[in-house]
Formats: structure tokens, C-alpha cells, sequence
């Protein structure tokens, strides 16, 4: 029996208010309108940044709310006018649309579609929800909530991917993986030969680390106050792993002391305002670039205005530079090309009715990523 | 008589120590030692650096000091091993030197010579000053101490330029005319038909404009709080001028209002931490550049992070990013040759002996360049 045009009553992770954790209900689903789609997600990624926003208690969410942003999936039934992507089709989700006909969709060099303002609402176009939870709206987040069985997302918000590609593992095309190399490749572009140094060494930074090495950087300081994470840094390109903790020095003297002149690429991929000011200090003096890819709602950076009397940049990222829908889809067929290498950042694989565990696993530093099937 | 290799006694202005005007003073000057070389100032411009210098009572400076860092002057005797420049040759003080031998000298696209640290001691090469008055010794600053008849200088610290240079004019791309001119081509690197932003208007601010219309931006928008500055603003290349102070709206607010997706290419040539996070905002979301050419020594800054939840990038820059000995004889020449112009930048001239005079001119807004003559 089909389920297109009808409400669907399935199971999603529902965060009611800050500072509780996850309860998994029934919601009900309502049809894509138009220019929407409606997806069965198959697998979803619980991102460093879902972290961050359960700690720092941002403003940034309305509740209650469906977390969730790096899924993929597979287009249950689609609204009115869309005609990019038909059920049936696999696809991966977007927190960054791809309008096509913004001003930064058009220009060759821009990515930052300007339509992905639209998701801080919380809520779709006409200003509704597409879920309900015991009679309540559940606004939506990041143009994503993938933390559910099934979601409504923009046809702009979803990129159409190679049929035969594992969801469960090119999920993380969606955001950890896609984020962290495109640092390295599209804003920062890492010079071969270069010295970089990667603050931050979750499935973001990994990712970095492999932007770098693909990039030709002849050498990866990997950072990082875990160093349970150091083994598979260096599996995936760190040249030397550096715990902070364990210095007598604060870091960026140590990163002087070990290249001569500074690092001419280093990436903050943790969101610590304190660590974005070391990173920073750790660039070479005439041309070091700091790319800052943690994420920062909700917080000032305090830092020496001494570090500016120079060179050096500080730089934003998001979503790794990539312009998104054409990008992913072509990430995902160089994945099925054996050209990239998502597997290694895949450490834990659970139910989404264990979301709670998920984030607990992430929070101690436990895992990579843990990949939720709902 | 010659005076080679021996003492000279001149007149200087010393600040002896913070919060109170310089004093005309009889020194001493030493004859130069090995690559050093001693110069009869012939015309130095008050920077903008220097009030800054006064105002915060950096703790950058040693006292008693001879300040001065903007100058023309004649080499008056060499020292030992010197062999790029002779008695006689008109030269312009650096307090950016060019050693050609680091790291930065022989990397094509950088700099940033590391010879300039030393100056941070306020002494020359072996810990000594070559000034010495009522018998004290006094320090030197920024590799030049222009304030006073004859100076000692390093050879790299020095540029031979035309001999039919007017000093009293080209003393200005010594310091004021090609940080800003450079900031703009060299560190932005302003595209043509490109919208650009300046804020604060004094010598060194105009010359950014100056440098963004010659790399064709299409629209050049001044800021300052003294509107006597828009008149030669507009002069120079610019399109427009705002007050913020006659604004309902913050500065950053309103240039997205005008611009639609805000500037291009932004310049804070202040040195005001406020200045800075609004010009940073005031950049384009996707590719925005905002070059930091204020001095921000002993300064915090404290910037949203979410300006860099985007692709912004905030950069510093020294001397406009000139490798200092090579550029600046040829932006002599370019002004022998009329294609660049720097005396609307020159407002006023008097004799050294009315510095402070000058500072009161700087302070209060009524000068653009005040030319100082030993
Ligand atoms: N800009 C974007 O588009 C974008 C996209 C995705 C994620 N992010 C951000 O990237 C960051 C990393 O995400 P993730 O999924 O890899 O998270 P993660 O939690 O898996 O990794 C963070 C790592 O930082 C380390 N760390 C924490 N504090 C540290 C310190 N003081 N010094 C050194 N290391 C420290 C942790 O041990 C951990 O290994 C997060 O801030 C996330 O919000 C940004
Ligand atoms: N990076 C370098 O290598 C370098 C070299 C030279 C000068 N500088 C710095 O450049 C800056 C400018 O130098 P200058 O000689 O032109 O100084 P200046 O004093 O002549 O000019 C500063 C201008 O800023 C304006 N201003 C002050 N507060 C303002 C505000 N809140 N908003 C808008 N405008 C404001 C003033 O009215 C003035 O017109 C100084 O900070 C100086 O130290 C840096
Ligand atoms: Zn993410
Ligand atoms: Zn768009
Ligand atoms: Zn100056
Ligand atoms: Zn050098």
C-alpha cells in the first residue's frame, strides 16, 4: 500500500527542552508540499555539532525539536513541482542547500547558498512544521532532522547519489567527512608539500587530515587532548600526534619549536574559542592560514590583536566549501571509486532508539562516529 | 669638514618616557658600526602608529626613546661591510627591513623579513645605542628613529631611491603611502569592479583608497567618524562616505543595506578593536576579506564567532605586504614617473622643533600628513 499524500506515523528522537536527553516517541509526518520531499532515512550520523548544541544549550533551537543533518536515504514520495528526484532515489541529506539560482549559487566561486537562512526558523516554507508529536508541532532543524524514521526535506536540500552506494557508510558525505576534507582542499587549499596541523581529531578532523594528505601536505600535526585518537590519525595521514596536556609550553610554541616558523595550514575542528586563538598563533607569521571548522554559535573569540600585526589569516568554513548538491553527489561516486575512504571514521553502529548512548559515546570521546539506524 | 667616523651632536625629539611630550633635545649620534649606516634626515611624517604610541602607552617602547619611523634623508657616512649604499645617496628609513637572506627575503611571496624582531629591543646589532643624551643612553624604535637630524640605521633597514627625489614628499612611502597602497593590492589583492570599504580616513586609510581604485574596485565606501575627512576621501576614489555616528543603524547594517550582500574587500585602518569586528561584519558571507591594517599592539579583540560560521576572512598586514628595499625605491619612481601621487596626503609641514604641535594636529583630526623638518 502506498504511503504517498498520507501522513506517516513512525518513531524519531525528540529533544523537548534544553539539558534533557533524547526520548524517542511516534510522530506523525506529514506529506512533502511542494518542492519538498519526503524520505525514509536509512542512516544518520550523530555530528560533533549536535554535541556542541546539547552542551552549550543554544540559542539557536526552537523546541521541541528533531535533530539530525548527516543521513542519508531514500525519497519516499515527492510535493508538487519537484522534478530533480523521484521515489525511489537514493540521496543524502543537506544542511547547506544548493539553491541554483541564488547569487552565491551562480557565482562559479561561491557556495553559501543563501537560502540556507530559511532553516533557523525551525520551520518549512508557509511557516508550518511537517511533524506533529501528541498533538504538538516539532519544528524542524538545520533543513535536515534526520533523526527520524522519516522527514520532509527541500528538494534544494538533498543531492541525488549513485543507486548502488551503502547508506549506512556515505551518510558521513552528508557532513563530518565532506566538512573536514573540503577544508582542507576548498578553503584552505593546502599547498603540496605544505606543514599543517589539525586542532581536533573527531570524524571532522580525520577528515581534515585526509584533505591534507590528498592535498600533498608533506607534513600533519595531529592535536589533540585525547590520545586514544592519535592511532588512526596516523593511519589516515598524521605525520606526529600531539597530546597539549602533556607539554610544559602552550602548544603553538611547541608547533614553533617543531617546524622552525609556524604551520602554514592549521584547522580548529573542536569549537573552543581558547583553541581557535592557539591555532591561530601556531600559523607562520607571513602567510599561515587558520581555518576555523568547530563550531562557534553562541560564543566570543577573544584573541591578541598582536596576532594580526602580521600575515596571517583566520578564516570560516562551512560545509567544507563545497557547492552542496553537485558536490556530495560526486563525493559519493568517488567513494564508490575506492577514491576517498570513509570506513575508518565509522566506529560504532546503533539503533536510533540508543541515541542516548550515541551521545554518550561522543561526549567521552569513545568513538569516531557512531552511525544510528532508525 | 667631514664628519665621518666621528660623534655628531644634533638636535632630536625625545620622549623620555610615557604620557608626556617630546623634548627638543641636544644628542649625540655615533658614527655607524659594521652595516650600519648614518642618515641625515632630511623630512619624516608623523604616523598614525606613533599616536597610538603616545595614547596607549604601549609597553612596545623603551625609554628614552627617539620615535619617528616615515623619513627621507641623505647618507651621511656608512659603516664597515656596508656596499648597497654610499655617502650622498637619498634613501628612505624601513622599519620593515629587506636582509635578503631569511627565510620570508628568499620566499617569493612573503615578506615578513625576520630581521624586523630585533628592533623590538630598541637596541642596534651588540645591545648598544648609537644615541646617547645628557649622557644617557637613548633607545632606538622600529629600526629608524627619524625624529632627530641624523639617525643610525642598518643598511637593511634603508632604501636607496632616485636622486632627484623630493624628500619631503616621498619620505610618505616610507611608512603611511605604501602600507595602505599595499594593503589594498598586495595583502587584499582588490579585484577589478570589486565593492570596497574603508574605514578610517586619515594618511594611511586614503592611500588604501588609493590603491583600491587603481586595482579598478568599482565602488569604494569611506568611513569615519570626522566627516572633514570626505571631501579629499572623495577626491582620491571614493565613491561615497558614511559617518557611523549619524547612523540609526550599526555601521555593518547599514553597508549590507547598501551592498545587498555586504563588501568585498573591507579595511580597518583604525586600530580600534569595535572598528574591527564591525568591518569584519560588514564582509560578504561567502568570500568577504577583511584586512587589518590598524595598529592593534597590547589590544584584545573580541569578535562573534558566529562571523566565521561563514566564509569570511580576517587578515593582517605590515608595511602592505612590500618587500621593503626592492618596493619602495620603485614606488619612488612610480611617483617620479606620476603614477602615484602622494601629496594630497601632505597637509601641513613645520620644523621638528614643533612636534608636538603636530601630534595636537594628528590628535584632533585636523591633518591628514603632517611633514616634520630637522
Ligand atoms: N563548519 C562546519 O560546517 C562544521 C560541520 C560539522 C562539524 N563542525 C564542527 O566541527 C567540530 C568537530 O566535530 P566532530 O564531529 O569531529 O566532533 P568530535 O567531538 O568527534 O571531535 C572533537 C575532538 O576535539 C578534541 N578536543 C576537545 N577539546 C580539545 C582541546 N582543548 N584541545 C585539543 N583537542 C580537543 C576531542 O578530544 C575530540 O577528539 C565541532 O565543533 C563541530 O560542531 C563544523
Ligand atoms: N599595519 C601597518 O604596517 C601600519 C602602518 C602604518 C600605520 N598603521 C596603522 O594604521 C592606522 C591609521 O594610521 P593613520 O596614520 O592613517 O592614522 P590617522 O589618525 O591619521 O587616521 C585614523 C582615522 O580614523 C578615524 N577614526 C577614529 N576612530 C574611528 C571610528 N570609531 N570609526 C571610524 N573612523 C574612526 C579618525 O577620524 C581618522 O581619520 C593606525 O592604527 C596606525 O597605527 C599600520
Ligand atoms: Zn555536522
Ligand atoms: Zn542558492
Ligand atoms: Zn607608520
Ligand atoms: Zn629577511
Amino acid at each position: 500500500m502506498s504511503t504517498t499524500g498520507k501522513v506517516i506515523r513512525c518513531r524519531a528522537a525528540i529533544l523537548w527542552k534544553p539539558g534533557v536527553p533524547f526520548s524517542i516517541e511516534e510522530v506523525e509526518v506529514a506529506p512533502p508540499k511542494a518542492k519538498e520531499v519526503r524520505i525514509k532515512i536509512v542512516a544518520t550520523g550523530l555530528c560533533g555539532s549536535e554535541i556542541k548544541m546539547l552542551e552549550n544549550k543554544t540559542s539557536y533551537l526552537h523546541y521541541p525539536v528533531i535533530l539530525g543533518h548527516e543521513a542519508a536515504g531514500i525519497v519516499e514520495s515527492v510535493g508538487e513541482g519537484v522534478s530533480t528526484v523521484k521515489t525511489g532515489d537514493k540521496v543524502i541529506t543537506l544542511f547547506l542547500p544548493q539553491c541554483g539560482e541564488c547569487a552565491s549559487c551562480l557565482n562559479p566561486v561561491d557556495y553559501l547558498c543563501t537560502e540556507r537562512k530559511q532553516s533557523k526558523s525551525g520551520l518549512m516554507s508557509g511557516g508550518t512544521s511537517r511533524f506533529t508529536c501528541k498533538g504538538k508541532p516539532v519544528y524542524h532543524f538545520a533543513n535536515t532532522s534526520t533523526f527520524s524514521e522519516y522527514t520532509v526535506i527541500k528538494e534544494i536540500s538533498v543531492a541525488k547519489i549513485d543507486a548502488a552506494a551503502p547508506l549506512e557508510k556515505v551518510c558521513l558525505v552528508s557532513c563530518g567527512f565532506s566538512t573536514g576534507y573540503g577544508a582542507a582542499i576548498n578553503t584552505a587549499k593546502v599547498t603540496p608539500g605544505s606543514t599543517c596541523a589539525v586542532f581536533g581529531l573527531g570524524g571532522v578532523g580525520l577528515s581534515v587530515i585526509m584533505g591534507c594528505k590528498a592535498a600533498g601536505a608533506a607534513r600533519i600535526i595531529g592535536v589533540d587532548i585525547n590520545k586514544d585518537k592519535f592511532e588512526k590519525a596516523k593511519k589516515l595521514g598524521a605525520t606526529e600526534c600531539i597530546n597539549p596536556q602533556d607539554l610544559k609550553k602552550p602548544i603553538q610554541e611547541v608547533l614553533f619549536d617543531l617546524t622552525g616558523a609556524g604551520v602554514e595550514f592549521c584547522f580548529e575542528v573542536i569549537g573552543n574559542p581558547e583553541t581557535v586563538e592557539a591555532a591561530l598563533a601556531s600559523c607562520h607569521e607571513s602567510h599561515g592560514v587558520c581555518v576555523i571548522v568547530g563550531l562557534l554559535t553562541d560564543v566570543q573569540l577573544n584573541i591578541s590583536g598582536s596576532l594580526f600585526l602580521s600575515g596571517r589569516s583566520l578564516k570560516g568554513t562551512v560545509f567544507g566549501g563545497w557547492k552542496s548538491r553537485e558536490s556530495t553527489s560526486k563525493l559519493v561516486s568517488d567513494y564508490m571509486a575506492k577514491k576517498i575512504n570513509l570506513d575508518p571514521l565509522i566506529t560504532h553502529t546503533l539503533n536510533l532508539d540508543k541515541i542516548n548512548e550515541a551521545v554518550e559515546l561522543m561526549k567521552t570521546g569513545k568513538c569516531i562516529r557512531c552511525i544510528l539506524l532508525p
